[in-house]
């Protein structure tokens, strides 16, 4: 997908999965986002990612539409978290997240309830961040053969991957 | 939810969202994934992914249903990825994953496609993998006011956030 394809798809984004990673592990979960001019503007409660993304800024956030295994796209965004708290400098940019934000209808939900479910009698505090988009990659899969090798394209899909399945079956099989 | 809810969702899915990170950076992907007995196997392309997983084991696992944004439910794992090479202790577990796997419909397409999409010309190699489930948490959003606080859950989501984020959005205002 092209650059401008892959902006297209996080426009239209509701929900994304950011990853983090803190000390070699990883965490990933959905968020609630709205993408603005290279932005991806979030909202969440205070947890265990707001608490990792502070002390490590690299995020990786996964955007997807699927329609179906041969139909989907997804795009991967390598960014820098960015908290938007009440600081002079930043408050603009934070009222520009809850603008953003609030033309989706129940946007802070996931905000919300994961918090609630955790069942922790901690004290709900809400912050709205953004990630500097850095670096984008789009892929599509498309219901057509088009992304088959030439020489197998004729052959089908289905008889191609039983030849390549049936080998590694096969060499697994001898080791038994 | 609890640990055998979590463990049937998973059991359900076919689509999983897998983070590895890689010197501070996270890096997230959906992945074609199938759930048993505390593990999650999974079929892939070499690339990043792999070459980071091979490189750091440590690995996050989203997987969820959402169905509307008040009805959904998501399980996070912790865990550990081991590949599946053709070395004689590990053939029967990559059997179990080509068989657990090929029963869902063109499960190879997330981790073939790829590949193509990127339109490089590097040489195909699949490979198989599972994920040793660590740590594993279920979240569950259900469309009912029983996840809000006692006190607030008569007056109705939609007061209660615009109470809350009015004063959010009032207090960016002062400072304007």
């Amino acid at each position: 997908m092209s650059r401008q394809a892959s902006i297209e798809l996080l426009a239209r984004a509701r929900l994304c999965r950011v990853a983090c990673a803190h000390e070699g592990q990883p965490y990933v979960t959905p968020i609630h986002c709205a993408y603005d001019d290279n932005h991806l503007y979030g909202f969440s409660t205070l947890g265990q990612k707001i608490t990792w993304m502070r002390a490590n800024p690299l995020v990786c956030v996964l955007v997807d539409e699927i329609v179906s295994p041969q139909n989907w796209a997804s795009v991967i965004v390598f960014g820098k978290f960015e908290e938007l708290t009440d600081a002079t400098h930043l408050v603009a940019h934070r009222q520009h997240a809850y603008n953003l934000l609030q033309t989706h209808p129940v946007w802070w939900e996931p905000g919300y309830v994961e918090t609630v479910l955790h069942g922790k009698a901690r004290r709900m505090e809400f912050m709205y961040f953004r990630i500097h988009i850095e670096q984008i990659s789009g892929h599509r899969g498309a219901p057509d053969h088009a992304r088959l090798p030439d020489s197998e394209a004729s052959r089908g899909t289905s008889r191609w991957f039983h030849r390549i399945l049936g080998r590694s079956e096969q060499q697994s099989g001898n080791r038994k």
